[in-house]
């Protein structure tokens, strides 16, 4: 038996978007402390790391824990549906992943339960030797500037931060000003961190965070990307390959 | 001579857009008393029956009535270039429609008369066992949940009024609450009346319904469906034949 | 070397934006006085004539004036990401064009320098038989109307301004009010001038002509158009051919 009453119906939206910002299908962990889901994306290029704990819901009640496989599409075009008013219930019938909205008029909406796939990947250790805080916003906007010569960029951490991307049509270059870097370390065995990613990748990766969002990111030179934000009481966790290119 | 004034730009571009909605090219018919026109759409699925009665003009002058062949397409086009502040002038000129947007400056528009077709077809008549009034956004959104795992829907008038879906994805399940229901009588040798309907063809019967629009959805068990709103001072009828298949 | 620092940004994004719009690569002519552009659309249908004096600038630097092939496809993707906030720098930087975004983060793009085509062509020498002054908001709704029916228009300067098309579904006539004339002159020796334009090329003439602009539009029967309006400090001209069939 799993029920679980969600009021923050925005933050909610935005975990389903975080997930299927990636992938397609995936497998939920119901689990006593709350709802978790780590799944590589088809490409195998990046991983998403998904939590969101009981205390995020209204309500959450699970008797034996389980592990369901979700059509994360489908999911999230129904859970664009709820109105802000909605509170959302979700439960398991039948094989089925009942989702419930109230306000008023009942809407019941339900999709059928995947074939569980096997064991969820394991987290990736790396030794990163930077990190940066940044507001979502302040990336998001810089990728976007870059998008406009090249389909990647170049992430580097040392004195400061910055986004480089390189075109056949031109070259774009931005250098984060203090004030826009809310943190920054990096080890002092290193001058510093640089790693090229592709930029759809990194935009599907940032597309859940809102707009007052901060986004850690962690490098390490030639190494996969670690991003990290929350989502209302939950938070989201991606393992970015790096591009073998130079930039 | 046929000579009509609109001030009611608004009502006006809805009418024609209920009309458009469903079919390209109809009769006009061009009475004393106003103006309606009756059609099929080109599948034979739906029946548009739409009547303007003179009161809803600002001016309306006819000597001879008469019917004419009109491209809704190239009308509904035309009709949306009118803007708030515009009187619509319609006359028949040397078998062209003429339409003229006065507001300062003249627009002039004309477009010219097709070949009237053969007669309307007759309203159907049905001995509904089911009667539901509900606002036209209630019914919008309600389909709007339907579309995401269907391209048609059942319409259950009983006990109180549901909206159906179910495909390969998922199913959907919407018990309108009672506040919502502004009226419903269902007759008592039925328990309850129940069709199945295309969802492309009710959202088009359903689009030119402004957001305050009343509904009158009429039903029989596999009958096709009666609706009708108002537009202004007209108003427009529509009936749909349901699907076989069961949903 | 060249160095020049825009604050206007709205305007710089309308001008490159006036450029853009007729052709993909031109031969900028960096001089003294300021930044000159005289080029064909590759159909050699229309002719852009633009500048912008040094006034225009907040500050503008010219060692050794100089002519540079920009590809403004480009030149106005990276224009459109300047925020309001921005002071935009424009220089010269081992043969490629550098253009900055400066509000607190520093956003460098640069585009390649393109070989230098030949000569600009020269302004074409017509006697205009008639002059019309019109807000360019009055101009591009009439245009609207007349897509409906054509892809192109008749413009007529007589005892006032009017823009025509017919087409197979229907015809336009707009004739200006007075109101809507901010001024007309028209030769004695002729009673109207006359030509017919294709739409997307007025269209795009017009796209760069914010709201508020007042466009002077030149005429002679079966001649070019000319048309102009301010930018800013700086201004466009535009040469139109006109189309030989008849509307």
């Amino acid at each position: 038996m799993f029920k679980a009453v969600i009021n923050d119906t925005k933050s909610w939206k935005s975990s389903i978007d975080a997930i299927a910002s990636l992938i397609d299908e995936g497998t939920l962990q119901i689990e006593k402390e709350g709802l978790k889901l780590r799944a590589m994306d088809p490409s195998q290029i990046a991983l998403v790391d998904f939590e969101l704990p009981a205390k995020g819901f209204e309500s959450y009640k699970v008797d034996n824990p389980t592990s369901i496989g979700v059509d994360f599409a489908e999911l999230s075009k129904i859970t664009k549906r709820a109105r802000a008013e909605d509170k959302i219930e979700l439960s398991l019938e039948e094989s089925r992943l009942k989702i419930n909205f109230r306000s008023g008029t009942t809407r019941s909406f339900s999709i059928g339960i995947l074939e569980s796939s096997s064991t969820p990947p394991r987290e990736p250790k790396i030794e990163f030797t930077a990190e940066v805080k940044l507001g979502s916003n302040t990336i998001k906007e810089a990728l976007k500037d870059a998008e406009l010569v090249s389909n990647h960029v170049a992430l580097k951490a040392g004195e400061g931060f910055s986004i480089k991307a390189d075109g056949d049509t031109g070259s774009v270059d931005i250098n984060f000003e203090k004030d826009q870097i809310l943190g920054i370390n990096v080890k002092k065995e290193v001058k510093e961190a640089r790693s090229v990613f592709s930029l759809e990748y990194l935009n599907n990766i940032l597309s859940a965070a809102d707009a007052t969002s901060i986004v850690i990111i962690k490098l390490k030179t030639d190494s996969p990307l670690r991003a990290e934000y929350a989502i209302g009481e939950g938070r989201v966790v991606y393992y970015l390959a790096p591009r073998i290119e130079n930039v």
